[in-house]
């Protein structure tokens, strides 16, 4: 799996490709990520990448020709790659595009800065302009190592062998159950009882009841498109029942 | 403005606070922000930040101790500073918090890694629950980093003395318009004649139309709750009558 990014601020970039889960996986070669710096392709004395607006106002555009040229270098390192704007106007990143990537060959990330990138670029060497969320930063470089980090934990041998990846918040639609780990009594407060149970059919079956409930006070809609299981509706249900005996 | 973010990576986040805007605004001393490493916090020869959850299962889990020291820590040098803990399962962050988050004196940063934190920290020792959006990250650090630059960005004396910050993406609920800039033809593609006119009143409006036009095509979803100006009711018309032209 190939990631170029392709930025004006490589020395962003670096420390988290070296480091953590991805430095692990880059060293048993699961993927490549490298930072191209759009300067290298600009021409001039002063290597200008951006330029004033057409029509006038505040900013800076960045240019199209040395963004053109590093994508073409881009392109030439991991030639399939899907070519991505980062922008808070492209389609919102979310945990079923993180796998839908995971199983691409590789990703160019456009990095832009300033007021924004030329139209033109946009419309003829993009491939797909991805946002992270609906805010605004001072350039595409932390959105690029997010989509990175989310993308590479799903890649086979990444995460330890166990099945940590695929238990995660959102894999079922729904939150992750609360966590408990010792010591017992934290400032006056213990474990709920049934963890100490040792009883793991009453175990899971009170992780997945703690899981649809936080969903259900936490983020509703991630529920509203939902097809319930038996067992959902029923702990639903059963919700219900006590919030009518309360109201009376 | 005070930052103070709690992880066991501070090398992850070093580098960004060392960087770009966030350096020239501490150098400017808008802000202060700085990383702990949890791990100061434990005791022990190995200073374990982590245990096995209770109840059983895979993953680790953040032990409440170091955690809760660690946050004592922070608020010593944030004292008012709000404490957010960064979770898929939080309030998604969006630039109504960035504005939020950048009326008030401090934010202090909880990184949540491995399978996530004692719920014991979650319900005493954090005032919110923030997501960056609807994805899985290894920790909570790229997070914490997200939220900065798009809080710090919007403190006074941070961007250039022109309008940038207020005129972006999302300000007025609307995408923002088109760029272009040198050269006039690029690729055989050159930039849109009402740019090159002059006059003021045109570009504007023109640029107001393609804003509206954008977050039309590609966020439908921001336009539902908007309360249209004259203006853009009379652009959506013009449209509709255009489609159904079209439509015959």
């Amino acid at each position: 799996m190939k990631f170029v990014v392709l930025t004006i601020f490589p020395e962003m970039i670096d420390p988290f490709l070296g480091s953590g889960m991805l430095r692990l996986a880059a060293e048993r070669n699961i993927i490549d990520a490298r930072a191209l710096n759009i300067r290298d392709y600009a021409e001039g004395k002063h290597r200008p990448t951006d330029d004033k607006p057409y029509g006038g106002g505040c900013g800076m555009v960045m240019k199209p020709e040395p963004l053109s040229r590093a994508i073409g270098a881009a392109s030439e390192i991991a030639p399939t790659a899907k070519r991505i704007l980062l922008t808070p106007q492209g389609r919102p990143f979310n945990q079923a595009m993180a796998h839908e990537f995971a199983a691409s060959d590789g990703l160019i990330f456009i990095c832009g800065r300033y007021e924004g990138v030329d139209e033109r670029i946009c419309q003829e060497l993009v491939d797909e302009e991805v946002s992270i969320g609906d805010y605004v930063m001072t350039g595409g470089e932390l959105a690029a190592t997010v989509i990175i980090d989310a993308v590479t934990r799903l890649l086979p041998g990444v995460l330890g062998g166990d099945e940590s990846a695929a238990k995660d918040s959102f894999s079922g639609g729904l939150l992750e159950h609360a966590h408990y780990t010792r010591p017992y009594t934290f400032e006056g407060k213990s474990v709920p009882d049934v963890l100490m149970s040792g009883n793991h059919a009453n175990i899971e079956k009170w992780r997945r009841k703690t899981s649809l409930i936080r969903t259900f006070l936490k983020r509703p809609d991630l529920l509203e498109k939902r097809a319930f299981s038996r067992e959902e509706k029923d702990v639903l249900t059963e919700w219900c029942r006590r919030i009518e005996e309360i109201v009376g």
